[in-house]
């Protein structure tokens, strides 16, 4: 692939994401665009909507990304709809409706979507277990002050961002992301 | 307003809302189109991106519906990701989760959004206010079986259609639309 088609965008509004993405993928270029985000728990479909309707926007390949917090007291909600939970109650609430549940368990899965410029998509994932606890810790962002790993004793905004890359499931979506890349790129 | 301008859509796959819904408006037709649904917590975002999609589909004005269930502990949450909920944790385990919070007052809220042939959108709202409890009663649909008005001891899966319809937020969001309708119509 040459010139414009091996142009490789990241679909995001958030500086420090791309910043992240792009220590596992230095030639990833930012492209700001809102997309519309369909509504579902399906992330696979959420992200296939995203991935083509940036398709019509940019011409090369593209990634968007999408994450799901899951609560096992919530039978897995509120999945890719995490995002309104964090905004309309707060950590501190949403650890409470875990730890009144009698059933703290949940898991964080990072999806990426991956668009050729032909328009094939391919799906990569990796997810991290962990127990929902009363908010602690001030780096990181979002939901990470009340998820503590599973095996470790602090939550992921207790962690330095090195201790939370060693073990987050965004450095190992990426790993699977770029391998992928390679082999492509490689043909 | 004549013709193909006066021809009044309401966008649903669902046979017996329309029924409903046409014992308020008898002019309705029905309108079975699959609307992408945006992801968010504002009915009227929601609505507002339905009537756009629809409107580029169809000729003439066109109604849609969206329902939220509201519950306290949950700061206002599930609201319009009611469905989602529904389907994944189903009204038992629903239920629970309010019991288990020790707060169980909600609140259903029907938005009918309207688009006029010229692109005026108008929205109308009713909402009705009572507790979330076990599951009893197999009449109605979707959390009938869960939501028990205020004032009233029988959940509204408990009730007679007649009885729920004099209580529901449909029969009065539905009579506020037709008031308006006919100012239009006499203008």
């Amino acid at each position: 692939m040459r010139g414009e088609a091996r142009r490789l965008f990241f679909v995001t509004g958030n500086k420090n994401k791309f910043a992240e993405a792009r220590q596992f993928l230095p030639e990833l270029l930012q492209a700001n665009l809102d997309l519309i985000e369909i509504q579902g728990i399906d992330p696979k479909s959420i992200i296939r909507a995203k991935l083509l309707e940036a398709r019509s926007r940019i011409a090369g390949s593209i990634i968007v990304e999408d994450t799901s917090l899951e609560f096992q007291c919530l039978n897995g909600l509120p999945g890719p709809l995490i995002k309104w939970f964090l905004k309309k109650m707060g950590n501190k609430r949403l650890a409470e409706l875990a730890i009144k549940n009698n059933n703290t368990s949940a898991k964080a899965i990072l999806w990426i979507g991956y668009i050729d410029p032909k328009g094939g998509i391919r799906y990569f994932s990796a997810s991290l277990k962990g127990e929902i606890v009363s908010p602690k810790g001030h780096h990181g962002f979002g939901w990470d002050p009340i998820f503590r790993p599973l095996g470790h004793s602090k939550t992921l905004a207790e962690m330095t961002l090195a201790e939370k890359n060693s073990i987050s499931m965004r450095a190992r979506t990426f790993e699977k992301l770029r391998s992928c890349l390679q082999a492509d790129f490689r043909k």
